[in-house]
């Protein structure tokens, strides 16, 4: 690395998405629930697969999209996230950093293979996720350089991390170093399903330190179990320096101590695929955010880095989001 | 097997296709011909994809997008191509089989990986690619099943079989056995480079035994070496029963003896991504053709198969093209 100093630092679980279209019909006979994120094993991988036809394979895992979503918007973009040294681990370290985006992680020699994800796009535009977690439980404290972590105004992790055990390890490590360093700790809660697994932890992990935090209203409602957003609002408010609340079509809400923004969606695109909206709406707030702009300008940058992505099948921008910002904003 | 009768047999080298869109001026420096297929080595691919920007990865190879686009249309469809037991190998299995087509050719354990081509689509939507053969140079006269070969009413060849010695050694087993049982044998030229480099041999080939032919106007206008495109079909009608010439937006010329039908292209879609028209216009007409249908009406169905995949990225059909045809013919 030649300039140590990064915008983002993104931890998460490095991830080939294998993305195909779907009838309604065929989640119902494998027993899914639309727009979750179920974790498989290798059988059930292979048992997926067989039955699904023919896919398409591009680079993604949650915080890997959103490394992306900073680089194409200009961001200085770190990336740590395990793969193996396999021909899916190759094609997952191309196009990151084709991307633009700093990824030096080590590449597994041994053990399971490059991780997967199976995500079934229907007709409705949803997806549904089957994710083999392979070579991402390899990741590890020792993944984590503390000079990259204290050269990067934030650090942005996914829940998600939190199922594979060294994750976790190397989360609360980065978190801990961040701190330390005067920068700024960032999560998502990824997915109501995820913070079931770890609703306590998330908890404490939060209210010890978590500056910016992302949330959609049912992962939200789902920390703070309650029905009523709301009382999760105010709950949350409290809690972190700064929690953006995406709502899809109506946009997102942006809480700052007493203030609150509300941002609008873009709602120009037709939507063909609703992976990495999240992802993407924390790449462009994050940017925004580490880039001196205001939140409501920061709201409105991850609205439309947003929206690029959901307006084509696959969870990284297409489009030059720096581009697409100035042309907009 | 259960039902050994076929619509067509294809025969190709086995890609999985690396698509990234780059600008012109990226095929400038790269030194590359917009359009053409280079053959390139493990260095070149591996220095090539260190320069391209993210991609996505969908499988393809010319005879298995034919064979995707005959099953897609309903017919009974086979394959025969060689990948390696790898993680790509595996991704073109699932996706030819996935898409209904027999596939069955045994996976070579050792040697080179599975073959792929880095394809860059420029914003003209023209596709310049650059392919890695790998695996494919493993394919020989012993993946030739001579029942299936008897069994299948066309067997189709693409001319990149050629490049590698055990293909065309495979290609001319397969055409004497589909000859002896009176079925028929079809060969593209594939692309005009090709010509070039097999040009006395195609001939022979082609007035020894080749029953329909596909090519392009510079193709077959490169096959017999003049630039008058009336010329190079009056030369074609009495070499092979049936020839179909492509000629881009202008539709297709077929001739059959005496007669000659004009077709017209399917304008109607937004070309996105040229990949993959020709492989597609073979498996209309073959499908067409092997059901029955009139040379005008196979013609028909070649340009809406034609058109559908041009619409999207990749050089497969994303649509349900049994649909689309009784939607329109």
């Amino acid at each position: 690395m030649s300039d140590l100093r990064f915008d983002t630092t993104c931890i998460g679980n490095a991830i080939v998405d294998v993305i195909s279209k779907v009838e309604d019909k065929f989640l119902e006979e494998e027993n899914l629930v639309k727009n979750s994120m179920n974790l498989i094993d290798e059988d059930r991988a292979e048992q997926l697969y067989s039955r699904m036809g023919a896919a398409v394979e591009i680079s993604g895992g949650s915080a890997g999209n959103t490394a992306a979503g900073v680089a194409s918007l200009g961001g200085r973009s770190n990336y740590i996230g395990k793969v193996k040294n396999d021909q899916l681990g190759a094609i997952f370290a191309h196009d990151i950093r084709a991307m633009g985006v700093n990824f030096d992680t080590q590449m597994a020699e041994g053990g399971p293979a490059t991780a997967r994800s199976f995500i079934l796009v229907t007709p409705d535009a949803h997806r549904t996720m089957n994710t083999y977690l392979g070579a991402c439980v390899e990741l590890g404290p020792d993944d984590i350089d503390p000079a990259v972590i204290a050269a990067s105004q934030v650090t942005y992790m996914e829940g998600y991390l939190w199922d594979p055990e060294g994750g976790k390890a190397a989360f609360r490590k980065a978190a801990e170093i961040s701190h330390e360093a005067d920068q700024r700790v960032s999560l998502t809660l990824s997915d109501s399903f995820c913070v079931d697994r770890f609703r306590d932890e998330f908890k404490d992990f939060i209210s010890g330190g978590v500056d910016i935090l992302f949330a959609n209203e049912d992962e939200i409602k789902s920390l703070y179990q309650t029905d009523d957003i709301s009382t999760a609002i105010e709950a949350v408010r409290s809690q972190v320096e700064i929690a953006c609340i995406t709502r899809s079509a109506d946009g997102s809400l942006i809480v700052e101590g007493d203030n609150t923004v509300e941002v609008a969606a873009d709602t120009t695109v037709d939507v063909i695929d609703t992976t990495g909206a999240g992802d993407l709406y924390a790449a462009g707030f994050l940017y925004g955010f580490t880039n001196g702009r205001s939140l409501a300008e920061s709201g409105a940058i991850a609205s439309l880095a947003a929206a690029e992505v959901i307006s084509h099948v696959g969870a990284r921008p297409e489009k030059d989001l720096k581009e697409l910002i100035e042309s907009r904003i």
